[in-house]
């Protein structure tokens, strides 16, 4: 029998599913810094988040119960594709020659090809509850906008998604599966909003960023009373629901018999690598799993984590997001068109930063061409064609392993694979036939929109 | 607890893989008509078979062993992804407001996208371990050449492929996957063989078809030792190893605690269908039910089964492949351009047409705009965006449903979503858009092309 013979899928049955949220919040050994009112620059209140989100969210946010059990109504759809499997990469360890274990949550598999449905469907049952109709939102590698088109779908809610307009235009299958499922999309900045006009009359060929089309989505919401915005990451409460994956993956590490020694996640805006690294954050806050590395991955054009302030700042361009002390390159910050638009964001999630800033977890930076080579290497290798954004997560784990080969090391590595990449092919044809370039570092810019901080 | 609350997904443990395949050969009441030599139109014996395949498939082409044993070497790769999920599709019986109880097996998630890599696999390994160093095949929609470039990479084979050149310039988004798993890919008809230079002088501006990138693959094979020919569907051996998809289904069936009455499959070749059906045909022949239906859907535009002749044909437009006793449209017949390109081959797999001549399965057609219209549907309910051949399944798995409210009976209807259709959304964004015609099945052309049958 060789090592090929051994099970290289771990699915737990429906039966097992989670049926809480993890919330870290209680658990933190500091408190999370107050959220700011962005006119009066004062503590947040739960009221004040009104007119954006739904009450139930809202309570989510703030919220100091460690447990937050998950509605039957989400939990029947999350059914529709969960628990996401849990692989053991034995053709990656073989080509690589490491004596590490590689072992990935894959949640590609779901409908809308990626993570950003768990927290989607949560956040469409929440509002739908509260009688709201119609849900706005900003996409930048159109992965959250799939999301929520579907689960608008499923509860029978309007769906308008802002998209950054060069992924708009560069990823058209992202848009016609938006549209596929039933939601309204246009490219941002658009002439629908203040904001987007604004941009439009300073460059008429904008192509946008996460920060304006949030701007966009907000001013949207923020005008019509049937209508609530909705945010794919960041958020207390999106890492929220995203801790179902972390809490299936501690289940299926169990059966594999082996326990991680390294976490590995890409980070855009935290989502994926929240949702999977919260649940052992918990444990490593107890003084259990004490030398777990937990490491998040970011976009070396858009350095947040590793070059930024951490700051009051705002999340979005105009100034309309609540402020938030976050990991930040500044709100004025343009990133760099990439093909990893799920990683171009100025910010990143309260949750995350904290937990760096608390030594908890450690954050790397990986460029283009690296990311890409990886994920060409794990196509061919594992088969799974990986989301641009994912590449980074799994070449930081090739690092990591290459680095137990020279030591000699039989560590185990579990990463995220956020998403799958069907829908990102003409970045793997500009990469195969060696026009993709690495994108420099922003150094001077970054210096520039860190200047306006903090905001307050 | 509502209907919701039930299980909606049945897995399978790893453990639980098949470890043999199921060959029908030895339990069909009638045997197969013989296969004739292309040349001398005589049986063909395996020795003729042996420049085109490696001697292990060339027996299992023939083979009257009842059970096939999987070689290690394919199960760990299987294991990849196998054993896929079966659902039920709760939102869609909803929606339709059907008392019928809808499941699938759902092959869209290995990592071509599709049950093609069950086979792909499986003849790679052969090849390889008969020495062989490069393979060449066709492809249509893009699905088999995918599954064949991931399965080349696995066994460190080189792989050509000769792509639909309608497809090649449409869907290059499968172009590019193949590429990412290290295949050559080109336009057929293509300058690099006889019969591609001679359908070029013809019609330079030539789409292609299915039975003419055959004829080119075929003829790269036999002039290279080092090369064999692979063929993604139609011969017994790829509906062989197809039917671990059926064996699954069975035993995921047995999970839910319900017994399907009818069966349904989209057909091209067959392979899909074959592989979902094959274990419940041998139980029928054996007496067990007897009241299961089992049926084919075609594209209406290469309506094989409906309108086509039950006679000894070629598998290839210029007549290189062994002549087969077939349900086909004739040789020469070129389908017109449709979205499935998976449905668009002239002939079927003998063992699907001998099911259809001994009664044992049935067969309908369905146009484009009907399929589109059940993708979307389903898309809206289910989430999952299916492949344009895999929505004929579903759009005759809907006329079922609607039967059983119209006669109030609530049965258990099983179809196989055979792939899902990330890289095939221009196709939907035509059809939301209005512009998606339905393909008028070309009479004329078919009755020109019946002329010429049967070919002995």
């Amino acid at each position: 029998m060789n090592e090929f013979s051994q099970q290289a899928i771990f699915s737990l049955d429906q039966r097992d599913l989670p049926t809480s949220w993890i919330n870290i919040l209680p658990d933190l050994p500091v408190p999370l810094p107050e959220v700011l009112h962005p006119q009066t620059k004062k503590p947040m209140t739960p009221g004040d988040l009104a007119p954006l989100f739904p009450k139930a969210l809202i309570e989510q946010e703030f919220s100091q119960e460690r447990h937050i059990e998950i509605p039957k109504e989400v939990l029947d759809i999350l059914k529709i594709w969960r628990p996401t499997t849990l692989h053991r990469a034995f053709r990656l360890e073989k080509a690589l020659g490491t004596p590490a274990r590689i072992f990935y949550k894959y949640e590609g598999s779901s409908p809308a090809g990626s993570h950003k449905m768990n927290t989607a469907i949560a956040q469409a049952y929440y509002n739908k509850e509260e009688g709201i109709r119609r849900l706005t939102t900003e996409t930048g590698a159109g992965q959250w906008g799939s999301s929520l088109a579907i689960a608008c779908a499923m509860f029978d809610l309007e769906c308008m998604v802002y998209m950054v307009a060069s992924s708009f235009y560069h990823k058209p299958y992202r848009r016609y599966m938006m549209e596929t499922w039933g939601a309204r999309c246009i490219p941002s900045p658009s002439q629908e909003t203040l904001a987007g006009k604004e941009a439009l009359k300073q460059d008429p060929a904008s192509p946008g960023s996460l920060g304006l089309a949030i701007s966009e989505a907000v001013e949207d919401a923020l005008l019509r009373d049937d209508t609530r915005y909705t945010l794919g990451s960041v958020l207390n409460h999106v890492l929220l629901h995203q801790t179902i994956i972390g809490q299936e993956a501690m289940a299926q590490m169990a059966m594999t018999g082996f326990e991680p020694d390294i976490l590995i996640g890409c980070v855009g805006g935290g989502s994926n690598f929240g949702g999977l690294v919260i649940p052992f954050v918990r444990d490593k806050i107890k003084g259990e799993r004490a030398d777990l590395r937990i490491i998040g991955v970011e976009s070396s054009s858009c350095p947040t984590l590793t070059k930024g302030l951490y700051a009051y700042d705002y999340g979005d361009v105009a100034g309309l997001t609540p402020i938030l002390k976050m990991f930040t390159l500044g709100h004025r910050f343009m990133p760099p068109p990439s093909h990893s638009g799920g990683l171009r964001y100025h910010g990143m999630a309260p949750i995350v930063g904290h937990l760096k800033t608390l030594d908890l977890i450690e954050a790397t930076a990986i460029a283009q061409r690296e990311a890409f080579e990886a994920g060409i290497l794990f196509a061919r290798t594992e088969g799974t064609i990986s989301a641009p954004e994912a590449n980074h997560a799994i070449a930081a784990t090739i690092r990591e392993a290459m680095r137990c080969k020279e030591n000699n090391e039989a560590k185990t590595i579990l990463f995220n694979l956020s998403g799958h990449g069907h829908v990102d092919m003409v970045a793997y044809e500009q990469f195969l036939s060696g026009k993709l370039k690495d994108i420099e570092c922003p150094e001077k810019e970054i210096d520039e929109a860190l200047k306006a901080l903090p905001v307050i």
